[in-house]
């Protein structure tokens, strides 16, 4: 059945616009020309509404204009919005974004899971007339499973892993959020080890009272049966799973199927290139963040940081990556050695002493240079010029697929990996001032802020653009705005011939994606 | 020369009492006989100075009186240390511990290493006259380098590998030490990245000064060449490594040593079973606290709890030890799955949907159960219960090499490690009270106790003991009854038929091993 379900995912979401057409193209300008269509047309995110004009004018890379909301749109909770294209590196932004409310609804028992009933998430849009916030009664009902949705995609090698993540990935996370709704929307249920037919039918005729019995007698009773049905079965130790790790399991198995959706894909569209992956979903009260990349998340809470993510980046993925080429040497194609050095190794060092560490150390040690330690190191560089196998500053995301070092067969996609860390805040258990936001955003603009720097920077302007109702229709103003000042502080402006930021440091280069994302919304989840 | 340093090491090590001979040996009670001699004789801890007749009183499994430091010895900066027997699972006391000071001395220009002068650490036992503390001048110059060690090993399956990691790993990391020495002992000196001539051979006519010029030199210069002799070669970028990062190698490297000189020492003695090993090495104003196993070290300064070590079990350790198997299929026999499950699949589970978890996963989610499946999960079991291979509980440290699933030819060996994590505590940069400790237990102490619980114990212990003078003779002695408190707290009183804390929580019927260092001789190092 699942197989089913599988493709009938597949033709609901391979279906949108295969031949693409717009300008620019998924593969964005780094890839070669291909003969296959790009799956998606290049374009700004949708929510942004730009006519093909405005993002030809938004990839202006000596005036790196900052791109905002319209004023006639609007994002969930009013979330700002901003970015600006990097200051040449590459011809298109290849950041991308998405911001969703999607409604996941139950499937009708004995319906096929392909029914336009069973459909697994109705997509809403943010609606052009400002009322995105509302919820569309009609489509809606009680059994229905509300989530919504940001996400970041920082793209490298051109645009087309990116745009189609942006395009994609929602519908992957929604597709297993329902896979486990019945359980997730049953007050107290403790996931069962072992789903009975009638929660596999998703058969729900009076489901939530059933499985409020159930969960009743499950409590307590390690190895009790997962149906009042089965057979009893001898006593054993059985582990006690949460509902919340039911949401980050979705979470990280989206992840998976969308980079296998992106391999498959790769024969029939035009795929290029590979991209980060931040995405935040809040569910039933919680706030999940996944992040696979080197993108950034953080909660300003009264003027408190709190870290919602880690980066994924050569170095902090050192030991994993000199492990896994440990293990598999032949990854490495005789041409790269799994030990670091803090430069390259002479032919003429060889029997001296010098410093290493392999997968085991954190700390570094000297060892007798042998001839195998002239090969080329796995992970090479420091700090934002840190790369895996001369080739790649990132270590998770997604594509990537035909990436390989250049001028060998050595194939990179070995190392890395599509899983996100998943970090989870308890949103509906704190209360939210108008000023506690959740700001995510592209390297672009953490590599010139730091976490501090940012708090400032919002703390500083939402003080000085109080509002007099949070809900009042130019609210979400303040957070686009917010997110305008980051883009700018990270930015910087024109001066001599180079980008400055405050203190005469340089400004990033790169491209800059920014949400501010206010809790004060989770309130009403409490 | 690297191998000659390595066999006259081993000759210095291993020529300690080969045959051993006091009672029990060091294969323990839960190994079988052996036609080969221990390499050391079974006791408990050096310092403890316990005559036979002792060891065996302390060997009650009713009574479990706690031991300590007798009146006429005295360890290091006054430490505490307290022990107790379990209730009964193994005959021995299978935890064991060490204390030194340690002098690591240069060795002299063009002298083999195996020259006496060239000794490589030369070991200060604590003195029975209760002199421990002063160094003996005669012996220590200003060219050396001094040491302080303390460790707990918690053995299994039989205590060889204790007690040979007792009296052992502290050479191996003054071994590694002093192959750095020259580097550490140069103030504010950046390691260079490849050991020029001079270096290596440790010739240090006015060594401390030509280094401190060398290290000005290169400061700043990142391509910059070792020596001022090396030839001018071209700009490439070059890490910078910390002196403190010297220290973590060498512990690191340390313990690998260690773990290598078990596997081979093993066809010439018998070393049974394996251990965990947490080390502390305070060395130059700091304190590196090592740690492979499921010990733990605290520090507990103005009231407030700073831990110190992580603990490696098969629950915190599922994901490297599932990579593993995923990457190298055969370690599990065809007997296990990598997967991980809630409970055992049972036969007629096979098709329907159970909850599971791989090595990329920190949540769950659900699978079609199929055959493969049914094999045993290779993390199985939950907490305390949790077992690799349905055989171990631990995850790092030493030994084990023999070790198999019963009634099969599976190795349990590649999944452990003997790597330790190191952290660091710059402890001259604090200022420490006479209350300020560092704790260390195995972890019969903490699966009782909680971090809090400790703290709140030691300080209200050394609260209604105050010192008049922290040096005084009898000072030791409130640190030392610090740990007995520890030690009682978490064996507890024997209360129908079994041992009872407070609360009438149930005591640990495990051994327990406790530390109270104080760290207020750390400000003598500011």
């Amino acid at each position: 059945m699942l197989t089913r379900v599988k493709s009938a995912v597949a033709t609901i979401m391979g279906g949108v616009m295969p031949g693409g057409g717009g300008g620019g193209g998924g593969g964005g300008d780094t890839s070669g020309a291909s003969d296959v269509p790009s799956k998606f047309p290049y374009s700004r995110p949708e929510f942004l509404g730009l006519s093909p004009d405005e993002v030809e004018c938004s990839a202006d890379h000596s005036a790196r204009p900052i791109v905002t909301m319209k004023e006639s749109k609007r994002l969930p909770w009013s979330t700002g919005y901003a970015e600006v294209i990097n200051a040449g590196k590459s011809t298109l932004n290849e950041d991308q974004a998405c911001c969703e409310v999607l409604v996941v609804k139950r499937r009708l028992p004995g319906s096929s899971p392909a029914s336009s009933r069973g459909l697994m998430a109705r997509r809403r849009s943010s609606l052009p007339n400002g009322e995105g916030l509302g919820l569309q009664e009609d489509l809606v009902n009680a059994d229905d499973l509300t989530f919504h949705y940001w996400a970041l995609f920082d793209g490298h090698a051109g645009c087309g892993a990116a745009v189609v993540a942006s395009r994609l990935l929602h519908h992957h996370i929604a597709r297993h959020l329902q896979e486990v709704m019945n359980i997730l929307c049953t007050p107290d249920l403790q996931p069962p080890t072992c789903l009975s037919e009638e929660l596999t039918q998703n058969n729900l005729a009076s489901a939530s009272q059933r499985a409020l019995t159930r969960a009743v007698s499950l409590r307590g009773a390690a190895g009790a049966p997962a149906s009042p049905n089965a057979p009893p079965v001898r006593f054993f130790a059985e582990k006690k799973v949460s509902q919340e790790s039911l949401v980050v399991g979705a979470i990280e198995n989206a992840f998976k199927d969308m980079d296998v959706q992106i391999e498959k894909e790769r024969a029939i569209y035009n795929i290029s290139g590979g991209c980060t992956a931040l995405v935040v979903v809040c569910v039933l009260g919680k706030i999940y963040v996944g992040n696979a990349g080197d993108s950034r998340a953080v909660i300003i809470r009264g003027g408190e940081v709190i870290p919602m993510s880690r980066e994924f980046t050569p170095e902090s993925e050192r030991q994993r990556l000199q492990f896994l080429a440990y293990m598999q040497p032949h990854l490495l194609g005789n041409e790269f050695t799994h030990l670091e050095f803090p430069r390259r190794v002479q032919k003429k060092e060889v029997g001296k002493r010098m410093l290493y560490r392999d997968f085991t150390m954190s700390g570094w040690a000297y060892k007798t240079i042998q001839d195998d330690d002239l090969k080329f190191p796995l992970i090479y560089g420091e700090g934002k010029k840190a790369r895996v196998l001369a080739t790649i500053g990132v270590t998770r995301g997604f594509g990537d697929h035909s990436l390989k070092v250049h001028d060998s067969n050595i194939s990179i996609k070995p190392f890395l990996s599509c899983c996100p860390e998943v970090q989870v805040y308890p949103l509906a258990q704190h209360q939210h001032g108008t000023d506690d936001v959740l700001v995510l955003g592209t390297d672009g603009l953490w590599d010139v802020l730091s976490n501090q720097e940012v708090a400032e920077v919002v703390a500083c302007f939402l003080a000085n653009c109080d509002p007099d109702d949070p809900h009042s229709t130019l609210c979400h103003f303040r957070y686009t705005m917010a997110a305008q000042e980051l883009v700018m502080s990270a930015r910087g402006v024109l001066r001599d011939r180079g980008w400055r930021i405050s203190s005469d440091r340089l400004g990033s280069g790169d491209d800059i994606s920014v949400y501010v994302i206010p809790l004060v919304h989770g309130n009403a989840l409490n």
